[in-house]
């Protein structure tokens, strides 16, 4: 019998070809390690669909292998699915500490605190399984905290970089632990899985503490208030719009449902750092001069729901927009939200504040890799296989080629499709076979029980709307007794129409005269017939396809 | 009696505080001159409407004062909306010779090119009408032909500079008449409305010729077919992509049916040079050589149905994709655009095509004045009064400003929404009243049928779907004598959710039973219990809130 060659299992369940619901399962022997388990958000054909997360059938399937779910950092597209993968799944968290800390105000809200075993790591730590260990190594992020993590194992070392830029001049002082990449290159890299997000940027990522000059050029001229929208969990962000802030004698207000729980849960652990006093409730800003305020809020995005688009929209019950407030939106729209921020500036402008976005001023910055930082961290790890993860196809396909111009050979890369099960031995990487994988749609308290179908259904319906048609038939005669009534949804304004429905009902009762004639009165032609009379005769009259309903009641 | 003082009227119904449907009237004693007739695209909460139209309500009202549409070029958000105003407002149609092509074709489709008079007119032309005078300004714009528009009142001209950027190397030589808006300057403006949706950007717009030396860089290396995606209207790129292909011995085919539309035009008018034997047709492209081939087509924002999104689905008839192909996507996408663009590009990767889009490389100019070109109109046009078009209030707003750090006193310039009528004298600027105005939605062949109620129950069905509750009742005695039936649609997979829809008929039950107990049996306060006990239950057991339809049957 042939020995059968050792190797390493890569199986990415989320992160490739898409953006977002990032899950990566490395499985050597006896061991599952997973890392990340992050949500996406709904693509605009996702009617309807709060949140998407990754299909875990695998890893429920080889429950006893899973020794836990490693965490990179604390955004959303990493965690965010953590309380649906748990209910099925009990395994440890592993995360640093700030990450640990924004798991636990989540799996509060989902009753899933007390079930939860989760365990504390900081960098350089290493955790021992039965035959690998994990390596916890500091990177740089748009999230404090943030880490890479090698997979020690007998083959060599596994190394996801998770999300990461290289930051000279972080806020906290921590540049990304150069050093020990540079190291296990020396040693020897397996395989490395690394961030694709900005690949198609050339040059390096500016440095985060470039935000905190321009908010310190803003603060020193504003005359009003100041609000600053910017993503929660930018901590650094907000220590820098705090330190600003002190710096010219300003209070700070929170705003925000998701924005007060982490600079709470930040403020407690420790990584946001200003004098007590400085901090005010959002309450309290009355008691104030403007020139002595500033509120740092969510809504970045233009999220309908968020405190700056209702502070917009004139909604929000404690900020009411000012002439001479000075708003700055402290993010890039993400792809899709282009219209929603637009919408609010706008409405900024209008209610007479300023506002400062990134077309006008270096008031953001990105927290992943560009082209140069990639090369760094190629050249640095040395990997002898890699696989390009977390972007769409572009981007694996661009960081594919960027390595390939690095001087790795083609056969020693993959381009990995999520449920693609990947081989690595000592000496050669290749795709072998898949296990279920894909997207499973969260709606309200269902998770998994809106499918394709429901959704077609409601891209139909909000095309063009719905036609019901109600015939009530009588059992033993067959003979229509009442009806057809014809109620519409969504697809004409109706008291304008009228002339529209009384000719549908004539088309439906000649639908039903014909079933009759051709002796065709079992429910399902009858319907059918009904249904494709309606379908020829409203598409000619309006050029509209609603969704026609016939329904038949029996007595 | 007081003299009343002279002005001319500015009442903008499209193409403020808003991206496209651009149609501004301007109005003297006996005269109403409109400047473009353009469409929007719908927004994405715009379910199921096709395109949007400015309301001309005004227009119609003073028919025997309009003297006719004036357009500064044959972009649809200048020109998409004649087919539906001609309907209602048959008045002579003035453009340059391509802008009057490509609106040829669109009434030829609409069957309205019998019926308009089109008065074709050429840069410094005079229309001389009633108390005013017309004249057509050349200018440069990313579709050939465009041109400003001054109208000579009495009171001093008024200039509207239509889209437009300044080239200096344009593709057919004309730079734009610098010399006439220096002149028109010298001799006196009243009032500037200029372009404003590059006002956000410093720096100069780069010349579209620009795109021809990247063109013939990427074409030189390539070794497989070429297939550039852009504008159908964007002449001048497309002459550039003849122009590489002949240069290096390809044969030009054209895909997409706008495409071959406006190439059709576009070659008939002599806009388009090239030897006669380089453009063949797409069912002949089997039988050249990859290495011989560029195809022209559309599809650059990636819409759905575009002959390139076709192809990178596999579902074009002509044209597949092969290993190979070097596709070039010369366009930005438009804001909203992004996710369709990505999609797009990440198939073509897949399908082992080399894909070069904006962020790769220089494949793409904008047909707008940036900062500094804004600056040049401003200062050579000199206008008394300013007010700044075609944009969001952001846009509007920044122009403003820009306009203010030119000197341009606040008092001399003006915001203005759509429906404002806005009053010119020598001395002054001023808002007086409003007109109707608003967006008419064209939704197949309805045009204005579909309302904000339609849209609202379109959006409510996309979000939960809709649960349909049927019961037949005895007249005489009030009984329920069929029912409660419940039929749902894009709620929740119906095979799996059997025990919520039993669950849901119960309800209904408890529902009549409590207005039988009542005696509130008529079917206002029916329909409303059955509809609130529902609601609640519902989203108890889903969190989701669906369109709930409740249907009495009498017989």
């Amino acid at each position: 019998m042939k020995k059968e060659k050792e190797k390493v299992k890569i199986i990415p369940l989320g992160g490739v070809n898409e953006i977002g619901k990032n899950l990566t399962v490395i499985e050597y022997k006896e061991d599952i390690i997973v890392i990340d388990c992050g949500l996406k958000f709904p693509d605009e054909d996702m009617f309807g669909i709060d949140i998407v997360i990754p299909d875990v059938t695998y890893l429920i399937k080889n429950k006893d292998k899973v020794r836990g779910i490693f965490l990179t950092h604390g955004h959303e597209d990493h965690i965010g699915a953590l309380p649906y993968v748990l209910k099925q799944l009990n395994v440890p968290i592993y995360g640093t500490k700030l990450t640990l800390g924004i798991v636990e105000t989540k799996l509060k809200e989902h009753g899933l605190l007390s079930t939860t075993e989760l365990i504390r790591v900081s960098p350089k730590d290493i955790i021992k399984l039965q035959s690998v260990s994990v390596e916890f190594i500091k990177t740089n992020h748009s999230i404090a905290d943030s880490v890479a993590i090698a997979i020690h194992t007998p083959l060599g070392a596994i190394l996801h970089t998770g999300d990461f830029k290289i930051d000279y001049t972080p806020i906290d002082g921590d540049v990304a632990d150069l050093s020990r990449f540079a190291d296990l290159g020396r040693k020897g890299v397996l395989l490395m899985l690394a961030d694709s997000t900005n690949v198609e940027r050339s040059g390096y990522t500016m440095s985060e503490s470039t935000v905190g000059e321009t908010f310190k050029n803003i603060f020193s001229t504003a005359k009003g208030r100041i609000i600053v929208a910017t993503f929660a969990s930018n901590i650094h962000r907000i220590q820098q719009i705090i330190t600003a802030a002190s710096k010219y004698n300003r209070k700070v207000a929170v705003s925000g449902r998701s924005m007060e729980n982490i600079v709470g849960v930040a403020t407690e652990l420790g990584y946001l750092n200003f004098e007590k006093d400085i901090l005010i409730n959002i309450d309290a800003i009355n008691k104030y001069p403007n020139d002595k305020l500033v509120i740092i809020t969510t809504g970045s995005q233009g999220e309908p729901m968020s405190a700056l688009t209702r502070m917009a929209a004139s909604e929000h019950r404690k900020v009411n927009i000012i002439e001479g407030d000075m708003v700055i939106i402290s993010a890039t729209p993400i792809p899709g939200n282009e219209k929603l921020v637009s919408k609010v500036i706008n409405q900024l402008f209008k209610k007479g504040a300023d506002v400062i976005y990134e077309a006008l001023a270096d008031v953001h910055v990105s927290g992943h890799a560009c082209q140069e930082e990639l090369k760094l961290m190629h050249t640095l790890v040395k990997p002898k296989f890699f696989m390009p993860v977390h972007g769409e196809y572009r981007h694996l396909k661009q960081h594919f080629e960027l390595a390939l111009k690095l001087g790795t050979p083609e056969e020693k890369m993959l381009i990995m499709d999520i449920g693609d099960v990947v081989e690595v031995s000592r000496d050669a990487i290749k795709k072998n076979g898949t296990v279920p994988s894909g997207q499973v749609f969260v709606d309200g308290l269902g998770v998994g029980d809106v499918g394709n179908i429901v959704l077609r259904d409601r891209k139909h319906l909000s095309q063009d709307g719905i036609l019901t048609v109600v015939i009530t038939i009588e059992k033993e005669t067959g003979n229509v007794i009442a009806g057809p009534d014809i109620i519409s949804r969504g697809f004409v304004y109706v008291r304008e129409s009228e002339e529209l429905m009384e000719e549908a009902r004539e088309v439906v009762k000649k639908s039903l005269k014909v079933c009759e004639e051709k002796h065709s009165t079992d429910w399902v032609t009858m319907k059918s017939t009904i249904k494709e009379g309606l379908r020829v005769f409203l598409y000619e009259k309006t050029k509209r396809r609603p969704m026609i309903l016939p329904i038949i009641m029996e007595i």
